[in-house]
């Protein structure tokens, strides 16, 4: 059974659960703490030498880490990972603009915000601009989402689950979704999917 | 023919540039300045609503973005994107890596130093803190190199060409290489590669 490393307050971690519970595959769930340091100690730096979650242990000793590549090898032939190269490539073009633009811009904010008792001098100075290239990715993904139920090809993929996990949980960082109408009818649609679980839930049947 | 929209010194746009060559593939290039916001007009950003190079423009209208979703459309059906699923998805794992962990601890601050007059206050506080990510990347990297040619199953992929482009030009970022001899080793694999062709290098026979 796959075993998933993880700090369920993650919204990269949450990708995985979420996708591993769309497709009603269970797994065994490791709760990591990384506000205590348990994903930088040895014993976890020998499993991922990147020293993050989530990593799935495919089989004893064998790890997957980055949680969208996690996402492509679990969608493997399922509906979530479409068929044609171009539409498989957008799929990827959300997926990287979810990691370079959305993601340290959304998810980091709200980390320090939430998970951090104060900010340091680096973290003050690079909230304001990282709430300002947030908005901006936001803004992309609204004028995307205009004439479109999901973001490539009309189909719900693993870009969608990417860019769902921060993107619902944006306010936690400071950002006000009001004025992104489409983003948060697309959010809807994605919580309205089969299988669909919360990012507060940590307990699976497995 | 392809037409590639890019600004000459991005590493980004160098992977695309190094990849058409090997691969023998002609394409038109247009040269946007960054610097001064040709990125940003209305009228490419009608093209890539997210205002970055590079872009592959497939045919007339029909537009790719993020450097490695561009690198995986190309490299399909060439042996830089290998047969198996568990390799694809560690080429997938290393460009993740690559684009969170690497370029903007890397790339940004080569592009800070190389190509600002000066700094904001905002760069001036980042600036430590990415110079130290950057040496943890670049100290995962050495590590996985230390018993590998390449970073996937021995083999020559689009993930080494991801992470060649921005660590090949560290040094424009204030990064040593010096300590990282397994790094600095795989950099002349990669530059001893068929149709291997120098970041500077920006007419194409095409």
């Amino acid at each position: 059974m796959y075993r998933l490393y993880d700090y369920p307050p993650s919204g990269n971690g949450y990708k995985v659960r979420l996708l591993l519970s769309q497709l009603a595959i269970p797994f065994d769930y490791i709760e990591l703490d990384i506000l205590k340091g348990e994903t930088r100690t040895p014993e976890f730096l020998a499993k991922n030498p990147n020293g993050r979650i989530p990593l799935l242990e495919l089989e004893p000793g064998n790890y997957l880490a980055e949680s969208n590549a996690i996402l492509f090898y679990l969608a493997q032939g399922t509906p979530l990972w479409p068929e044609n190269t171009l539409a498989r490539t957008q799929v990827l073009q959300w997926m990287f603009f979810e990691q370079y633009s959305h993601e340290p811009n959304i998810a980091t904010p709200r980390f320090w915000l939430c998970h951090l008792p104060e900010l340091n001098t680096y973290q003050e100075a690079a909230l304001p601009y990282k709430q300002e290239q947030g908005y901006q990715a936001l803004t992309v993904m609204d004028q995307h989402l205009a004439n479109r139920d999901f973001f490539v090809q009309g189909q719900y993929t693993i870009a969608d689950i990417a860019l769902y996990a921060y993107t619902h949980v944006a306010h936690e960082g400071g950002f006000d979704l009001e004025q992104f109408s489409q983003v948060r009818r697309w959010l809807h649609r994605v919580a309205s999917q089969p299988n669909y679980v919360p990012i507060s839930q940590t307990e699976f049947a497995g």
